[in-house]
């Protein structure tokens, strides 16, 4: 069955791919390891999409951005798929506004796939699943998978994590009002484009595009061997978009040809299971009873300087593993 | 024993605290247990010392400034401790090219102490014990602790989560020169002090003011309800030295008029004590020997992506906590 749906997914069945993201974001453990030998019979194929990371506050006009570079890139021959992250939902399922409504020529084509992606909380606000369900789309033959997310948190960092190229979208604007970005955004972007630059906005964009570039030279490059562009674009009028999208092809040739590209994903990939690791290591400890009973007085205690961080912690260490270890003898019946 | 170590070290008696600090940094059970003691003891005791980072790239000329502002400090009033991390060792008792020679006169000073502290690895290149000696210090009347790192890597966001106040030392050149700095450690200063600003490089200095200024001028602020200053210096003719001390006490009552100054000690020790939790936790996965035997090609398989990081995750955490269990309930003598 995993087989079938391996290959009809292959194939580009979007009720397939569905079905398989509906597998990989169940939590039911049954459903946890048909995902698990899902991706295991895509691996291989999931090599070739390019992934984006598309990111910017509230208002800077991701949407209309994404339906117009999504378009673009359809009438060039790509394939594109489009995972909008929603931090307000935790739940699969959830959707920013609508994406039908959001991006509302894009999802109706044909070469084009949109679905909002639950936000997990804890690695970053990226759902644990987003990147698997970046890895089906792409096993499923879109050659661009974006993932969109809003400027608002760390989100932003986790994303980076995810995909080959970061892009950062803003406002028209210069000087003090870019103090809107969280710090450090600016640093991991491997292009930035200003959108919104037409009409009474032009001359705000170029001021920008200037103050960024300025900004950048201060800055090492996210990427090595390659130089954040920052561009102009019009969302609206389809002005600029041409320019972004060779941007971002010459990014990925630029880092194939210095053996940056896969080493990345490499790199990314152990990455995110050692994050996983941590994540579930940490879980386990806070949801051990004996921890969760102690761990608001020691909290207070070291907040207060009358207990030292150290000791705390060896604290809880020793209670969970005496706790792991115990409530496992019990369970396996060796207790006398 | 411990509360005649404790009070002769609140006397400020320096055989006392160097006696404790050897505490604190081994690794002996009943030194440790001695060290929770006394650093219970001093708890209350080491509040009132202001905390500071003082962080720059190699040739920045960090012991000519901290030695001009350590001796502006005891001329103002002040005691000043200075704990070095060393990144080349990670032994105790190390030295960055002998503090003597570095810092002559403020080595001989009576209000002054220096100590080299040993780089510990995991938690961002600082000791674990650097937090625990800084408090020591201040328990013993320094009530300025600085933390020297060497600005080539973590360290700057470690010390940054030890420290009150993160001074930035920054050379007087500007535009692609500053891309030297790492990225992100701009944005994590609460001061900038562009040294060397004397002589010949004294134009370079004031070009080099202006770009970090403007470049602070696209980043939130480090620290909310202050506005990161960027001052010049000339540590060996001891120009704007006083402008910096004041600079620092401003930042500090600054912070205690709008509450985030013990506010962020407190989360600082919480977080402290989580990192050690984690490292703690992590440390015992890897040196399980069913996991350090199957790792190699679990990241190997990731890393290729034959198997996700998810799988290869809950592969590490099944071997792990099957064997811990295991091992205690045979070490209990549970098994028949």
């Amino acid at each position: 069955m995993i087989d079938d749906l391996a290959e009809r997914l292959r194939s580009g069945d979007r009720r397939a791919l569905a079905r398989a993201i509906t597998l990989v974001e169940s939590t039911r453990a049954d459903h946890r390891d048909m995902a698990t030998a899902l991706l295991s019979a895509l691996a291989g194929a999931t090599e070739s999409a390019v992934r984006l990371g598309i990111s910017g506050t509230p208002g800077v006009g991701k949407s209309t951005f994404i339906e117009a570079f999504g378009l673009n890139l359809l009438a060039h021959g790509h394939r594109v798929a489009v995972l909008a992250i929603d931090p307000s939902s935790s739940r699969g399922g959830g959707s920013i506004l609508g994406d039908k409504t959001r991006m509302a020529e894009l999802s109706r084509a044909d070469g084009a796939f949109i679905r909002p992606s639950p936000s997990g909380g804890s690695l970053g606000g990226i759902a644990r699943r987003t990147r698997e369900v970046m890895l089906l789309c792409a096993a499923a033959g879109y050659d661009v998978v974006i993932i969109e997310t809003v400027g608002v948190g760390q989100s932003e960092y986790a994303v980076r994590d995810l995909v080959d190229m970061f892009v950062l979208l803003v406002q028209p604007a210069g000087g003090d009002e870019l103090q809107g970005i969280k710090r450090g955004i600016i640093e991991i972007a491997e292009m930035i484009v200003v959108n919104k630059a037409d009409g009474d906005l032009a001359p705000a964009a170029a001021h920008a595009q200037a103050d960024y570039r300025s900004a950048l030279s201060m800055l090492r490059p996210a990427a090595n061997g390659w130089k954040t562009p920052v561009l102009q674009c019009s969302s609206t009028l389809g002005a600029g978009i041409d320019d972004i999208r060779d941007a971002v092809f010459a990014f990925r040739d630029a880092m194939i040809g210095n053996d940056h590209y896969f080493r990345r994903r490499a790199d990314q990939a152990i990455a995110w299971m050692w994050a996983e690791v941590n994540e579930a290591l940490r879980d386990r400890l806070t949801a051990d009873a004996g921890v969760a009973q102690r761990l608001p007085g020691l909290e207070a205690a070291v907040a207060a300087g009358s207990m030292t961080p150290s000791a705390a912690a060896q604290d809880l260490l020793s209670r969970f593993f005496a706790r792991t270890t115990a409530d496992s003898a019990g369970r396996d019946g060796m207790r006398p």
